[in-house]
């Protein structure tokens, strides 16, 4: 369900791996994955991805199929060939544990291990830790904007691909959501999964009413009623007709869905239209180009709606569909490393990253410095990898979602907007300032 | 590499399978799959991601494992479990070619089956279908901009998940880019790969000039040198310098790469410099946040650059990432159906797409209408599985790219360009809106 081919990386990693076997380059290497600035709709990230890169990296190997394909291209060496076949990820990685709150500059994770190991994982490892984060971040905006309410991942059909709608729906259950509509997500991951009817089951049927009759019996625990196919309010109406002949069955009606129009309008409508039939119990959930902004209005609007699929603007990270990360050597052979590039330089070294807390809890700034250096507040960075073997116990998705959730109850209040958040305090230490101007002097290029 | 799990769909498809199988509405159902509206910053959509769309209908089954889990959860009969172990899709696909240019309210894809089957698959299709569309629309603004470019699909890094990844690189291939840096992409589709080295190569060096060497030499047919990691223009010039050495080790210098920076005055001092150092022949690539914008930009102040590689941009379609497109009951049981929820109101019946050309060769206008209502013009759509299986031939990849270049090349002049482009005519026929119109009468809902 996940990819493990060692060929779903960039060619030019093979390519240099070539190069660094040829010449004995297999120091150990430090490379460390950070994120450079924040899109602009964004005041903080949420990390996730890691159990998926760990994973990765313990289970990594190259098949015979893909080595005699590498073979067939005839660009790379029979010794070379026989070091990929040979090839196991034997390094240690150091990582922010999955549901922390973090920002630019902070390395989320470190790799260490011998050149040519550390540089081959870096294509799959940017990608399953981008992707993942990405959506934690964005979920974490509609969690923290309606704390109160039923969020549900909708967006399997328009994430893009497969396994971006399997990890989208983990992120985002990591970062507060109830549960998600991909059934296989919910099969992988353990995570609950919601889903009623659509139009279709509706349109097949001359009447509405027996519609939703069928669609009664065939799921009485899980009867919530789809009611804007034709006319929303007709259709409450409706179904606080067919309420009484239902109960006489067994069958509550636990709700209905809205997916289109003014959903606050509808939703008080069919609120009024559900409680004078009766049905005060009965939930509204609401549908359709749903993302963080429309949830703001629809509170501000007092909309009586109890929970929300969220679909396309979540898995596609609709307004900011990636953000600029980077994975980037930092030390090789016990020497510290940088490049330069313009808008691009890099701080050099091997990193840990501090966190303090103001007297309400609340984080009040980070300092990245060099591992060792002597800094107060919280080390973020944890070892989670040793010699190519996973540390355990590792936590589960459900003990990264309760960490996730302390995390952003600690996150300042300015920081929970939607928009025009203020920068969070990200202090590069004097060590690392140090650091970094010896490393510049002593480059010989 | 691409995912095959049936339970990759929505739950609410298996709890309507559950009402359809109890209530035995088992009748040919007929749905289409089409844009409603392009994005702000789309003039025209390319089709692509039908043959693995067909793979997923032709091998889908649940395996023992899933309907095991699928068991678990309590909510499914017994009956309705055998019934979907047994799931196989028996129905009838007619599609667009991939490749073809197409645009709003057409439908690209058509299924008829019995309703159960046509439901089941709605989730899947449009994600296959949708990404690889996204993505070949964004590709193909490229491929006009720059016709005479090396253009390479970067992406795989940022793309959303490894699915993304592969089939990103498939679509853009498709859409006329020249070859991807992803591997897999190489060895799943024969797509050209392209590679050379990353800084962290340079990095580990305390020489420039000796990491050039060392690749050059364990990459002889393959040397594309990366030369922004610390002073362009000096390493530049490093590069003449060391092409005297190689050559008389039989080792030519194919190109260097730029990857940060103003590229277009980068690229025209290093050309300078390769010239005058008698690399005439040696190509300048360049990366680094490019995209069609950027293209059209570089292009218009005559950067010197002879191919480019488009990543992030490309792989999440950044301006676009996602399109409305939706998956609609069209027809049950011989009987038209259209749903009417507001602004999602859809035209009802089995359809055909028919295109007509100016004098020039050039798309004029298409027609929407209802199949075999009498028409002019080419018909879009063609049987490509009937009862379950491919017919076959269908379009080798590169027979599909082949299409796409003929398809792009009659797109008229005004839609070619990056924003601001006109409308297209796509007109609905008197016999659509006369159905639509009984439709709307006889629902008796």
């Amino acid at each position: 369900m996940i990819s493990g081919s060692a060929l779903l990386t960039d060619l030019y990693q093979l390519t240099m791996l070539q190069g660094y076997y040829e010449q004995n380059r297999e120091a150990p290497a430090v490379f460390e994955l950070f994120v450079r600035k924040l899109p602009k709709a964004r005041g903080y990230m949420v990390a996730a991805g890691l159990a998926q890169a760990l994973i990765y990296l313990q289970e990594l190997q190259f098949s015979s199929n893909e080595i005699d394909w590498l073979a067939s291209t005839g660009q790379f060496k029979p010794a070379v060939l026989d070091r990929l076949a040979a090839f196991r990820f034997t390094g240690d990685v150091h990582a922010m544990p999955e549901g922390t709150v973090f920002f630019p500059h902070e390395p989320i994770l470190r790799i260490t291990a011998p050149l040519p190991e550390a540089q081959l994982v870096e294509s799959r490892l940017i990608n399953l830790l981008h992707f993942q984060t990405l959506i934690a971040s964005k979920a974490a905006r509609s969690v923290l904007i309606a704390p109160d309410k039923l969020l549900v991942d909708f967006g399997m059909r328009r994430a893009h691909g497969g396994e971006a709608a399997l990890l989208a729906a983990r992120a985002s259950y990591l970062a507060g959501f109830d549960g998600t509509a991909t059934v296989n997500a919910g099969m992988y991951f353990d995570i609950p999964t919601y889903g009623t009817m659509a139009h279709s089951f509706v349109q097949t049927y001359d009447s509405e009413s027996e519609a939703f009759i069928d669609f009664a019996k065939a799921n009485p625990d899980n009867v919530v009623l789809l009611i804007d196919t034709y006319d929303t309010e007709a259709a409450a109406q409706k179904v606080v007709d067919l309420a009484d002949i239902l109960r006489s069955q067994g069958i509550k009606i636990k709700g209905v869905r809205i997916d289109s129009g003014d959903l606050a309008e509808h939703a008080k409508k069919v609120r009024r239209i559900l409680d004078q039939g009766g049905l005060q119990q009965a939930t509204i959930f609401a549908s359709g180009s749903v993302d963080e902004y429309k949830l703001e209005a629809l509170t501000a609007q007092q909309a009586p709606i109890d929970g929300f699929g969220i679909g396309t603007h979540l898995d596609t990270s609709a307004d900011a569909p990636y953000f600029d990360c980077a994975y980037k050597l930092q030390e090789y052979a016990g020497i510290a490393r940088r490049k330069r590039s313009e808008g691009k330089a890099t701080w050099p070294g091997r990193k840990q990253v501090y966190r303090n807390y103001d007297d309400n809890g609340f984080m009040c700034g980070d300092t990245v410095t060099i591992e060792n250096a002597p800094c107060t507040g919280e080390p973020l960075l944890q070892p989670v990898m040793q010699a190519g073997r996973i540390v355990t116990p590792q936590s589960s998705l459900m003990e990264s979602k309760e960490y996730a959730k302390r995390q952003l109850s600690r996150l300042p209040e300015a920081l929970r907007q939607l928009s025009a958040t203020p920068e969070y305090p990200v202090i590069i230490s004097a060590e690392l300032h140090a650091l970094a101007k010896s490393v510049d002097e002593q480059t010989l290029f």
